[in-house]
């Protein structure tokens, strides 16, 4: 069975290495320190399956990796991890570029849309990884239970290596999606994070996150 | 029966404009000169409820005032049309800040996006008009008949004044949108023309433009 790496201890980390221990893999989650608390927590209540590391263990461990990280510090966490860690896996990169420094909504960090895009510039920083981007574009519960967003909808991906977003496709299958529009080079992250000020705006509008988007087509 | 007028004689203002005509409206289709070629062509093939003239005759002339020219000439057709000629109107902007320069897919005008919107510069230019930002996340087939997406889908709105909305609505409704999401004030701008990246990326992925978004919920 696939080992795979969740970096990040946040609610995103959290609820995708609880789903990974449901479907049977064997997870860890890497944080800044081995003795993180929320990772022990974690690792408590998931079972002989879960384990805990620092982001450079989880690096090592993981054939997949999962950045749960936040995208202001995202980079620096990848850079923690140990760029040669990850030569030739797959990191799925979930991460999205917010600025919640002038508070509610959030813009983009400008050096990181538009004309590029945090998917990009993580795979520039880890050459020799697969960098994938996807589930970006849903809150977690979502992302990880397709149908909470209630009924069909669309799930986008992109990346530059085709072996790479294969396995990926098995893991979204896994977690519930059935339309995954693969849009082409890591490039369209641009695409997919730039969805995240309507996302935002939706949430502020419904007052409730279990949504989704569908390409009607 | 309510007159509207068009600024921009390109395929988005010839579609609108010959759908409200159809609708039973009166239309003006507005562009630099009163003579312009492609004007003249939509007023002899739509009757005698077509009309032509320069911006400011058409920005005189309407109760609504659809914005249908490109983002990066936008501001200047409305300062062309005479703020004063809006006042208390209606403009419905469907315009989109896209920077074509670089080839496909186009980027956003940077001084355009995520901190501002095409949206609320077009408000700022005009203080005393109303600006609702819509239809601008489909393309134009799919503005004018919402069916044409292949389903159910949903069309954002924005706007500072509630009876402008309210008016905009009933044109929406009149195009076949039922799913009508409105978001708030002119700042969400900057969420639907944020759409633009994935919209033209998944145009490319699905090579036809006949497609919309759903918010699944």
């Amino acid at each position: 069975m696939k080992k795979i790496s969740i970096l990040g201890t946040g609610i995103v980390g959290n609820t995708i290495g609880t789903k990974l221990i449901q479907l049977g893999y064997q997870v860890m989650m890497g944080s800044r320190t081995a003795t993180n608390e929320k990772a022990a927590a974690w690792v408590s209540a998931n079972g002989n399956n879960a384990s805990a590391g620092t982001f450079a263990d989880a690096a090592k461990y993981g054939e997949i990796i999962f950045n749960c990280t936040k995208g202001d510090v995202a980079l620096d966490v990848i850079k923690l991890a140990g760029i040669e860690n990850m030569d030739g896996k797959t990191v799925i990169d979930i991460s999205n570029p917010l600025d919640f420094s002038k508070g509610m909504p959030p813009t983009l960090i400008p050096e990181l849309c538009n004309t590029t895009s945090l998917g990009e510039e993580v795979q520039k920083l880890i050459p020799k990884a697969n960098v994938v981007k996807t589930l970006n574009i849903v809150n977690c519960e979502v992302m990880v239970d397709a149908k909470r967003s209630g009924g069909d909808s669309t799930m986008f991906m992109c990346g530059n290596n085709e072996d790479a977003k294969a396995a990926v496709k098995k893991i979204l299958v896994q977690f519930g999606w059935n339309d995954i529009l693969d849009l082409g080079d890591i490039s369209n992250s641009r695409g997919t994070e730039m969805l995240l000020p309507i996302w935002v705006r939706t949430y502020m509008t419904l007052k409730n996150g279990h949504f989704a988007f569908k390409i009607v087509r």
